[in-house]
């Protein structure tokens, strides 16, 4: 019997923000595994923000989606055929399965999922790549210093939560910036944050002013745009800003927009450095072990926004994720047979 | 018997390019050394695209020039008087002396100006604080590794051609940009970069392709804009962009013009550092013992390029600075009586 894979493949390259035309939702026969390989069936895909930069041609940190191709995606899936000695049928696994309900994988960057430690979905979440990413970025490009000021935008989002919760952990003054009232007051009430800033309210500057007196000391940026130029005007000296992501302007019609104000890197002697994930491969267990054992305590808290639906919906979630609807983690659950 | 000073005062905060109205050159009775100062007489002064920056006001590295108050201006002068201690009749001395013929000082942030090592001029450029920019700059922010390629801009520049000559001592390949085909002939030819670009001839982002095959592991910026965004653009993996100025934004009518294109920053795991020397006061010395070595042993070159004038010419040779009419060191020589 041939399964039926459900695929959602890149149409066109979006202009501005995806459209439901930029995406091809086919049913196809799904691959078989060969000598070395197994065949999972995807149940929960990992929806993030930088999804959408992978749409875009040009040079960056990953080759972009092809148009054709099966839109990437980091998922969890189960083993339901193998023909790999180190994966058996029914084990949970994470890897970039790309968005659709059965792939075939060799293993390569595959990991193990233990659902005993925490749910599947919190394994794309904090103990995912989200994680590993707010870790990393922090930790290591940040450098903060206990007592130092640390602030998050895209503080609600699956990496700012956890980047926040990180810097408070570490003994750090943590402000968010997040979009709306209730995000705002999850931050502070529930994760721990010292304060939160909604900057749909306006004034983020003089919220800066109010949240940060004596300025800046590590600014985690997710968003880009007016939230960076508002951090670069409030830097402490010796600031790094970490560029994890720019979620303002993804999806920009026109010209970009870059920090018009830069040279308060020079005024405050700060920095700026991008980072990639990825490059930290070889230490992920060390981030997740630590994630782990946070989580346990309750010093660290996970929140998953898991959106049930059908490959299909993909297109329409990550619309979601980019009116900046979820709060915490965004999952797509696969249901259903097919 | 009083003497007469001209001062060259700041009279408006400019808008754009700096306007003959932007200053008001006075007359005035020199200053009376009291007990623990003297009396200088200014015979070179220091013209410095950031003197642009310290016209305006707003928060910046040094605090602005005041309006009504004296240019601010590095300079080299001779005591004709003196009160102090420390400092006798004849001395030859650097300081933050002013646009003007005459200043009164107490000796702080003083230094002594040997001219049997060099001219006063090499003083105000390849010893003075252009040398130890570029030699900080470069050498503690850039951290270029031999075999490494780093690109200066403003590379015609007193600071810019130190840098790349330091780069190039340092073992790496050193590339300039600079207007024009004379300049570009002086730093390949005379102050030995392995490259350099023209902007002026356009085409910048190819010629970088060019001249950079395998990316720019640290780029020295003097310049900002339409430059910096090239440079972006093709870092090497771990780049650091070291941001010592920006004088194409120095000038700008409308709004400033911050790099559409940072996120490459992330895409090539790369930083963006800005740096103001007085930082590294306490190592001056360290890097003009190490500048004056290599300018004996002719490792490095060092041009002046010396307007003869009085303290009115200031304005105009300031915007002949804007102009890119300078290579090498811009001084303004007082002459006469007055």
């Amino acid at each position: 019997m041939t399964l039926t894979n459900t695929a959602c493949r890149l149409a066109a390259r979006p202009t501005g923000l995806p459209k439901p035309t930029d995406f091809e939702v086919v049913d196809e026969p799904a691959g078989v595994p060969a000598d070395g390989e197994f065949l999972v069936k995807v149940e929960y895909l990992s929806v993030d923000p930088a999804m959408r930069t992978w749409m875009n041609a040009g040079r960056s940190y990953v080759p972009p989606v092809g148009l054709g191709e099966v839109m990437r995606a980091g998922g969890i899936g189960r083993v339901i055929e193998s023909r790999h000695r180190d994966f058996a049928v029914g084990d949970e696994l994470f890897g970039t399965f790309g968005v659709q309900r059965y792939a075939v994988s060799d293993g390569k960057d595959v990991t193990r999922v233990d659902t005993t430690v925490a749910p599947a979905p919190v394994h794309l979440g904090a103990l995912g790549i989200s994680g590993i990413t707010a870790y990393f970025g922090l930790l290591d490009v940040g450098r903060p210093q206990p007592g130092q000021t640390v602030v998050v935008s895209g503080a609600a989002g699956s990496v700012g939560s956890i980047a926040g919760q990180i810097a408070r952990i570490n003994g750090c003054r943590a402000i968010g910036i997040a979009g709306g009232q209730d995000k705002c007051r999850w931050l502070v009430e529930e994760l721990g944050f010292d304060a939160a800033i909604d900057y749909k309210a306006g004034d983020l500057r003089g919220q800066l002013k109010v949240h940060a007196p004596n300025g800046i000391d590590v600014f985690f940026d997710n968003v880009g745009g007016a939230t960076l130029e508002a951090a670069l005007a409030r830097l402490a000296r010796g600031a790094r800003i970490v560029i994890c992501g720019a979620i303002s302007q993804y999806n920009a019609d026109g010209e970009l927009r870059g920090p018009a104000n830069y040279m308060q890197l020079l005024v405050a002697r700060a920095s700026m450095t991008g980072f990639v994930v990825f490059d930290y491969a070889d230490r992920y267990a060390e981030a997740v072990a630590q994630l782990a054992d946070w989580l346990r305590s309750g010093e660290l808290r996970s929140r998953e926004q898991v959106i049930h639906g059908s490959v299909g919906d993909f297109p329409e979630v990550l619309l979601a994720l980019f009116r900046g609807e979820n709060t915490g983690k965004l999952v797509l659950a696969l249901n259903g047979a097919n």
